[in-house]
């Protein structure tokens, strides 16, 4: 069994955004960190993991704990995953490259956002083939088509389309400080594209918030997602669904995995909590896509109630950016290895030896 | 679709409050902002909204939104309405002018309260007749019936009949206050009037508690409403209905409009939040008249939430008075085009794209 | 319709207790505020009144309230008695006699505590006959029986018998502060008395605590309040009960009244707030005796919804002494007035121009 | 009647928390107060009790209470005994024999820990025969053997397996002090022995950590817990149990007394209560075994609860470490003394005369 890594002062999760806040400028952490409107989903996602309690089982041998899990077809060695979050070279000038070594290092998958600071091509470089792409959908299909073709020319083994942002959410603290991109920084898929490669500039409000508003398909339905499925062999995964409906409309278009995802709760606030979700979405389509989540995770506890509740694996996304910004190259591989620890601790004294194991039945909610 | 507005140094309506409070007298910010004993309403009104999570579709083409709504007849560009208020001189000289210009420049309706400090005419004279008359029921028939008069010959299209007032509630900030129309304004529509035309001096609490307590009739019953009905040809709306038998006799009794209203907070403390009370009232008297709501409205989420429990509009109230202090004559439409934009981005957020679209299946309530 | 009173520089009952804290000694202070143990009951008391919300019904003719209520046979011109507490005297020096006047004036009833400072004979002097005595049972009948032959004898209309105080509740702060009466005040109704008429001196804890534990009935029954029914020929209400059965019970052995009671929170901490038990008691015994209810009373809307849920009247306890504190005898008077004006103006907003058509249809519990 | 102790400062148990925090190392008082992560279940714990409110029975004679209740065929004064708690000379020298000495004199059970600072043999010398013995089980079947042999020849009464520890939760401000046993201190029972008797120095987190996750067996089952069944006549009760099912188990294996515990809170983090766990275990085995709790008791009232709820009785933890760091080896007794007068007090005001009459039906949950 892993230990829980004690490289950061920060003893958990929860204690590495004050001393990551300390590192990056105002702008950049608050890119990071916020949410939309009044931020009550982001508190939301953390707090309903809270609610649930526990019924754990004992007398079980837990001395021989099994973590890996199969997600088409691809062995990893715990069900996290490293959820796509845009820009990361502002927290550490390795940014992507840091990410995507970590994750290979702790054998699990690195979700790449389309909006990175290192192309496709440069993390697959350093990546050892454990990288599944995510896909923004811009206007034009052809943009599409060819960011597809690149990730599969890489190695890069499944899609993750995002379906929640046709229209950035409305995150006021971008707003107050007019975000742009560090002018070091590039757009690094599209680099030398005029209007993809960079925000509009002189913008009142955030550069992104620009970016999208003029560059993506709000047009965009679910033939597009068929379209998509049909291009590429690779395995589709649809990132932003929150009802069972929508999850049995994707598979029916040829998802074969749901991301049950609020978009960490920077699309539309108020949205439902992610693990308060996730449970509808697996009675409707866990039986015929693997059902993934994220939003708020932040203890091995966590982790153990969303497989309780149907999740094949939980997506983990700020706390592997403060890591970045705390410690540097090394910090996400630490990050990885807190959450790894603490989900085994979770799983032992659950009485849970196996991931097969851990079912509802070991959850109470209010 | 629509920018959310930038005008303001604040980035959302909850901002524009204490902004305001910098620019008003203490005794006006509390007449504006108080609500009636512990205020305990007031909170909830805001507060059960937030309470009520989201299940956004995804998918769904957003890129041409639809936000018009037919109320009588009169296509208003949204379904947000200006509340009727009174006093608005307090906030700044050109009061109910300044908001008339608003709404009408939105091509939205304001509705006028009977105590305001420009006269029916006036506000007429500013508003292309997207206009609706707020009738408070004085004592004796002939006030009444003069009103309406004058309401339909200067072009209003709706009566609003506000029935939770035949006492004012119990406003300790006024009382405290001594609460007195400063001097310069005037009751606009009673200009001259020795009784009517102002409130009673050197009363021991809120002149206004004193004014209503002498003049308006605390025996007004539902015949009073027929009798109403029957002496205009324009619709009529009843104001401050909180119960579903409530709706069904005041349509029985010729009402067109029922405004779900707990009058902010300011009448019955403890009062049930609105947008509890809408789904009764919905279910008893949807299909037979307009359902609109009002208090606690400040989010784009908002106004969606009040949509999929079946109002047909909303009626905007304190922000708009919170705009006209801090930016004058422009501010209310600055605040109408904030709220609007937030509006049609919740749409697009929540898969949306036409107020038809927009059903309770997209909520979730603890 | 009678004005809320504006005698203090308090607006309501809950601005009255830190002004009165800085007229009382702490001793004196802590006494009349304190709880049992954590004080979770005292706060739960009112918080229970908060949970609930109303749902007015408008268009009703509320010119003429009617607030009296007949209590076997005695008419009380508004459905709030003052509640029995022990040694006013703290409070003022006319201690009892103000509240009694005031109560006379009000034209309600006064509960009269067997700890008074003032004796049963005293009271009776001042007070026009709208009195009830509220009676400890000591261990010997004999002091019991005197106690209502000299009740009777001043022409007290009623018994109150408090039953949930075989002990004194843990009051912390009592403890803290070894609460003994002052020097210069008497316990009136047996003065002169060697153990009764004094507090045990030289105890380590609250000197009440140490009285009431040598000397009050540990023993008791309900056999003992038939015998208590049947030594008089006024009716006999029982103080204290929670629950339906013992409320039943309580009828059985011939008592004519109920008041559903935790002793303010100072018996036993954690015990069920008072509106919360209301219904059970109303729906077990309330055709066969008159139910009244007190505990966390501080505004017109909660004397409402205690008669919404079937209470026939309310006691007030603490804010009666907190006003005897603030301006002498002239307080408790306007305290009464105060909570009658908004008792008023809560039945004019909800409705109900009659204590009959307030229901518990009014109400909305979480 | 019992006195509720007044030899404190502190008026009630949980006044004694900070007292004792200034009495102690920070090391030491982090040790005996923690929790695992975020120490949501420590707090759970407690504020489950209060959520549960009372409905005392009212005029029942309660002039002679009966608190005694037989365990195993050993008769103790009260439901109330002292849960294993290791290394209690960190607060003071006297430690567990201090401990023991006043569950004597109160005529109650002490359940002692395998991780004592003094040996079973030196704790039963003290002690009259009013001893448990809490069992870890270590690798090799022997350590657990000798254990249990040497508890049946010093004359302990039943053996308690404490089975939700096969690994130490992550108490996170231990591994921030990185606990170890103060110099002086020994790990009595195994004193001399190399591994077993001290903790690994040198390591980064926690010593305790470390020990544990050295000796104890991670793969401990329902096997094991037949075979310690096996070995020993004495009464064996297993510890940590929290749903219905591995109640039955445990006494299909033999035990005949569960315990249910989440161990302080100390353990698995967001478990839930011990309140509220215990109704299952009880449903599901209350027939068949005798039923203890532990977990956030700090009133008396809480020991009505648990009792109300179908526990015997109660372990009370922390508090006992408490009164020994604030009075040293008085402290222990006055704590027990404090807790017995509460209970006795609530029983009183509840009606409940004895420990049969305290059923659930005195209860609300909300």
């Amino acid at each position: 069994m892993s230990e829980i890594s004690t490289q950061f002062e920060a003893l958990n999760l929860n204690e590495l955004e004050p001393l990551a806040r300390g590192k990056l400028t105002q702008s950049a952490y608050d890119y990071y960190s916020s949410g939309a409107a009044d931020e009550i989903t982001v508190r939301r996602n953390q707090a309903a993991f809270s609610e649930i309690s526990l019924r754990p089982r004992m007398l079980v041998d837990i001395s021989n704990l099994q973590t890996s899990v199969s997600l088409f077809g691809q062995l990893v060695s715990m069900p996290i995953l490293v959820a796509p979050m845009a820009f990361q070279a502002m927290a550490h000038a390795q940014g992507e490259l840091a990410t995507a070594r970590a994750a290979a290092a702790a054998n699990t998958v690195m979700i790449c956002s389309t909006l990175s600071n290192y192309s496709i091509e440069e993390i697959a470089a350093v990546a050892n083939g454990n990288l599944w792409f995510q896909l923004y959908v811009y206007k034009g299909r052809e943009i599409t088509r060819s960011l597809v073709r690149r990730a599969e020319a890489a190695g890069y083994k499944a899609l993750v389309v995002t379906v929640d942002s046709p229209l950035l959410g409305r995150r006021e603290r971008d707003v107050r400080n007019r975000f742009q991109l560090p002018k070091e920084l590039r757009i690094a898929n599209f680099e030398g594209e005029e209007t993809l490669g960079q925000f509009p500039l002189n913008v009142r409000e955030s550069g992104l918030h620009a970016y999208i508003a003029e560059l993506y398909d709000r047009a965009l339905t679910w033939k597009d997602l068929e379209w998509m499925v049909s291009i590429t062999k690779l395995p589709v995964l649809v990132k932003g669904i929150l009802r069972g409906d929508d999850a049995v409309r994707a598979i029916e278009c040829g998802a074969r995995g749901i991301i049950v995802s609020n978009h960490g709760g920077r699309q539309l606030d108020t949205a439902i909590a992610t693990i308060e979700a996730l449970p509808e979405v697996v009675e409707a389509a866990g039986a015929k896509a693997e059902i993934l989540m994220d939003g708020g995770v932040r203890r091995g506890t966590d982790v153990l109630k969303a497989l309780a509740l149907g999740a094949k694996a939980v997506l983990l996304g700020r706390p592997i950016l403060w890591g970045l910004a705390i410690a540097g190259p090394q910090g996400p591989a630490h990050v990885l290895q807190m959450l790894r620890g603490e989900f085994e601790l979770a799983m032992a004294l659950s009485g849970c030896p196996t991931l097969q194991s851990i079912s509802d039945d070991l959850l109470v909610r209010k």
